[in-house]
């Protein structure tokens, strides 16, 4: 089968074998938002067409390509939900050659009664589950939009967006924060900095305001900008998401770097997990709804 | 006596009577961002220049005309600060026909050893104090930075600055909560839903992303969005000050109106004062200069 994680901004395909073994692996810069209005096919076949001219045509595809700017729109499932959940609730795209499936988004409620809404998140959260059984466990999947999932029973109880990182980059690319800020590699210690600064009375807004106080009195160099301020936001972010136990944490490289030193500041365990969560995820869900379809 | 509050957007300039009355009022669109290289003689001429062709000499400014980016630069002057000090601590800029000072900034560190400033805000805050006295009170001056400063003893102990007002306008104009907001009139009611939301646990990055997943819903218009913004930053502002007794509430009239909504749902006690306390911070200041001058 092949399995699809096709988000905003990338596409990443894998050939899996019956038990989950990636064969092949494919990624493009293909995000929903560079393909025209009915070019998806076209898409999808310039990523994959070789591997459906060897015969492959089982396709589960996930993220934002399920999204309103997607593909086809595909329902989001409330919390809690599992595989199961999920593989009975798969949205069919109609294709010529192959049979293709789109994995639905998750939506939870938090404690005030506001929705919250992930798309791809869940095939990882699922990859995680596929490991990690029936016992209880927080994951968080950083990233533009962070996601903190409660995991509990094999399912996904409910889950929290953080929008850290997209406050990140609209503050560095548009405010009085980003004018103050030079080029330079990741600092880690002022990155700690920022974390610690975060755990702070004071709130983010003020802690923001600080940034600039920091620089304009030669406290903090714009080399070290942007390193303080990512650590301010995750330090806000852990401090309101108030982590108990070993967090399960997923994403790219640089970002998981990033969460582990803050957890380390606030003293937390967390365990990394593999990058591949995706595929696993993906492999779980066609395995359940083959098995679906033949009983 | 002239004063002049020259900020980063416009310039108002007062011909005050030896008792503070003010004579006459000009505003004009030409802050300090709009001044090219060299070009302040100039403005200010085109400004005041009649004013100073009738005999007026003295000349006292404040606000971002003090900072680098200004005129001349004024040093920040360190908290507690009063008119004494302040007047005491003035910046003279060379003239041909007038005498011109400029106020001092201010500059505070908070508990966690950051630093705070301030211009423009002290004279404000001078004006408050002249009115006020020796009471203690907690003012808010809100605005791009908005400014809680803590009066006790005739001066200004220590402030806070909250960078609500350039994190609404960043992310309206940048971020994904813009693109789901459309025009609409400022709308009390979502407003205030947004200041309940704040109260919520969850912390502002999440409520951020809420706003979004309230839209996908459909459990908020575009036309709403940017007021339910605006109290969900505003919210989170107070929350963060924890403001105790009657706050002083002081600036431009849409945006006293939405903190006065803001404090409403809080259960917090306001005052709003007139809108020309530059004025009458800028005569206290020049009133003790002149005195100093004469001893």
């Amino acid at each position: 089968m092949i399995g699809i994680d096709w988000g905003t901004t990338s596409l990443r395909a894998y050939r899996l074998a019956a038990d989950g073994t990636i064969l092949g692996r494919i990624e493009r810069e293909a995000g929903i938002l560079t393909i025209p209005a009915g070019g998806f096919p076209a898409a999808l076949e310039a990523a994959i067409g070789p591997w459906l001219a060897q015969g492959e045509s089982q396709v589960l595809l996930c993220g934002m390509v399920g999204s309103r700017q997607g593909w086809v729109e595909a329902p989001y499932l409330p919390c809690p939900a599992g595989p199961a959940e999920i593989a009975a609730c798969l949205t069919r795209i109609p294709h010529e050659r192959a049979e293709l499936w789109l994995v639905p988004g998750l939506e939870a409620r938090d404690a005030g009664g506001v929705p919250d809404v992930m798309r791809g998140e869940e095939t990882k959260l699922i990859g995680l589950l596929a490991a990690l059984g029936e016992a209880p466990a927080l994951a968080c999947l950083p990233g533009t939009h962070s996601k903190w999932a409660w995991l509990e029973g094999g399912r996904i109880s409910r889950f929290a967006t953080q929008m850290t990182g997209e406050v990140r980059a609209v503050l560095l690319a548009h405010s009085i924060l980003g004018r103050m800020a030079g080029a330079g590699p990741t600092d880690a210690a002022a990155f700690r900095r920022g974390v610690r600064r975060a755990r702070e009375a004071g709130g983010l807004l003020h802690h923001l305001f600080g940034t600039r106080g920091l620089g304009l009195m030669g406290e903090l160099s714009a080399a070290e900008t942007a390193s303080y301020l990512s650590g301010l936001l995750i330090g806000h972010e852990i401090g309101a998401v108030q982590p108990a136990g070993t967090v399960l944490l997923a994403g790219a490289e640089a970002l998981t770097k990033a969460y582990a030193l803050a957890f380390e500041e606030y003293g937390l365990a967390w365990r990394l997990d593999d990058v591949d969560l995706a595929a696993r995820g993906l492999h779980s869900i066609a395995v359940l709804r083959e098995g679906s379809a033949l009983s």
